[in-house]
């Protein structure tokens, strides 16, 4: 194992003694890149990272057990397709998982049948998802992390720019969608995603972007990320062309206002929810509070959402070291939507923004 | 709802009477593709079709029901980031499946958590996955997909000849994956993969293509597909520059052989497990039984793997219209791996097979 993948597999295994976790199963995907600094080719075929309290190993799909060995030492209980996973999955509960005893935590991002393979085969003992363990883990960022993901933030920066250059009236939204899509590629990253939404499709948070022509007057919603080296961007700006809607700017003012609530909220020892509300509140406070339709923020780090997740429930305690977007919006169906985000790092005395590009409205001629 | 909706959830509401199922419950992805037309932006946020003996409808985030209405007719239970989808799955679940009687079928593919708010929210009912009732549906095709795989699978012919063109010393697998993404965007495609394996990497079945150079006496893999109007293509060849290595016609000639007789035995009426003995024993009876480490094949639709699967366990009866690869292999450790593979769909007489293009070594000069 490299030594990050060592640190790691240590910290996991002291979480697991604080939390009575028996058993870690994890599928091909983000938790098992943190955890293992790789994952095999994922399909249908069960592959699963196991961790018990003193041992460690893969079931693997036999296709892809040679390949996977020159990603980690971790022992291989490989199984052919002619035989199926369930003694290969036996053979490797026996070796790390001996006294089956403690809750099993489940990867809940991996396939469903990978996930009831585990249960099946180890009834009656309680179960949970990865919060308390590997997600908590993941939500705290060391510094390699974080110039990963400040580099990506100011590269994303650019491509906003890039876009904003593009912005003019008889532009569709998916122009404005490919030159984001062109700019990271030009600069050594991949496109994530890019929602551009103009007025009322910027009503929709996630609308899917389109044939839709900006003309004077829209209010566009620009939500765009990539992914450089590994590590994604996550940022929303807004746009109008030539001139705002009517009553534009007093709702970009309100929701402004909510994410320097949610901004000044935020602190180690501070609960998720308690930012959640602080921007909740001056939107209600405003009189748009049915038009919040969605949390506050979501984590980012191998995934563009992860933990720790900024909703109005979530009694997660806020870190150092911690990275999650603050987003809050304003949707008025039928004519425009209004959303700023900001990517922050939870620092001792509060967030420090990723991105270095102001809030403000960027106006296009028009 | 569409016609083509419609139709295919009348034929599943047969196959749940059939199979006692009482509720199906899909997640975002092909399943859900395959009978609404349709699926919501994926994340970790709950997003279910659920279908009951007379009633179906969807629970959904809020942030992306108004964008599904534009996709369905069907009810939306909507919930918010604030409140959680316990409360929406439980008004879902007492409209759509109100006897809570049968069994539940569940989407293998979609979130861990997503299959378990379901199995929670219903304790004591009998669970399976989707094999004998949306699986078996969307195994066989209509005209329209098989007009649409078929293109796919002649676009990928000339993927295939496009890469031949650039084999020569020098090269890199990932030059030659390369030509073949390049190939598949230029024809109104994008490419799903592009497997390039020189001969001891051939003999890894999913081997990662890499910056291994190509040289003389090397036997190449080459595992390519893409995907043109939703359908994808699946197709592997061999190549070998200059000349073969050493020993390397007599275990083309098994393969090929176990092409034909996996060909010749499927036919409507005979089981997967039939399909698969017949290729592996030819290979077994040639010394190579150890080498073959992986299925003869899977079904091929909206996606690359899906049922049915050609094992040596499958009890599955194969059916006239079932679309699925025919792919031996036989992998030797260091020295070199040969995969033959062609897609066929099932006539009332055996299979037709959708690629133009012999099977025969492409030799590159080198």
């Amino acid at each position: 194992m490299t030594d990050i993948a060592a640190q790691r597999m240590a910290r996991l295994r002291e979480k697991m003694r604080e939390t009575g976790t028996g058993l870690v199963a994890l599928g091909p995907g983000s938790h098992m890149q943190w955890l293992a600094g790789f994952y095999p080719h994922p399909d249908e075929r069960p592959a699963l990272l196991l961790v018990g309290p003193n041992k460690a190993g893969f079931l693997m799909p036999a296709l892809n057990a040679e390949a996977s060995k020159l990603s980690t030492s971790l022992p291989m209980f490989a199984w052919a397709d002619a035989d199926g996973p369930d003694a290969a999955l036996a053979r490797a509960l026996a070796e790390i998982f001996p006294k089956r005893s403690g809750r099993i935590v489940l990867d809940e991002t991996m396939r469903a049948d990978f996930a009831l393979l585990v249960i099946d085969a180890l009834p009656g003992l309680a179960r949970a998802f990865t919060d308390d363990t590997v997600g908590t883990l993941r939500a705290s960022k060391d510094d390699a992390e974080y110039r990963k993901l400040k580099a990506s933030a100011l590269l994303d920066d650019r491509a906003m720019q890039a876009a904003r250059a593009a912005l003019k009236p008889g532009m569709t939204e998916t122009d404005i969608a490919d030159v984001v899509k062109e700019f990271f590629a030009a600069n050594g990253a991949r496109v994530q995603f890019a929602i551009i939404g103009a007025s009322e499709n910027g009503a929709h948070p996630h609308h899917s972007t389109g044939g839709r022509v900006l003309k004077r007057g829209d209010a566009v919603v620009m939500d765009i990320g990539g992914r450089l080296d590994g590590y994604p961007s996550d940022m929303t700006r807004m746009a109008i062309i030539g001139e705002a809607p009517e009553g534009y700017a007093e709702v970009h003012a309100v929701v402004e206002k909510a994410v320097q609530a949610a901004l000044a909220k935020a602190k180690p020892g501070v609960k998720a929810k308690e930012v959640d509300k602080a921007a909740r509140d001056v939107i209600t406070a405003a009189g748009y509070g049915d038009y919040f339709v969605h949390r506050t923020g979501h984590g980012l780090g191998i995934d563009v959402h992860e933990s720790p997740y900024i909703t109005a429930t979530s009694e997660t305690v806020l870190a150092e070291g911690m990275v999650f977007s603050i987003e809050p919006g304003i949707y008025l169906p039928g004519r425009f939507g209004i959303r700023l985000e900001d990517i922050v790092i939870l620092r001792k005395d509060g967030p420090e923004i990723l991105s270095g590009l102001p809030r403000e409205a960027f106006v296009a001629a028009g």
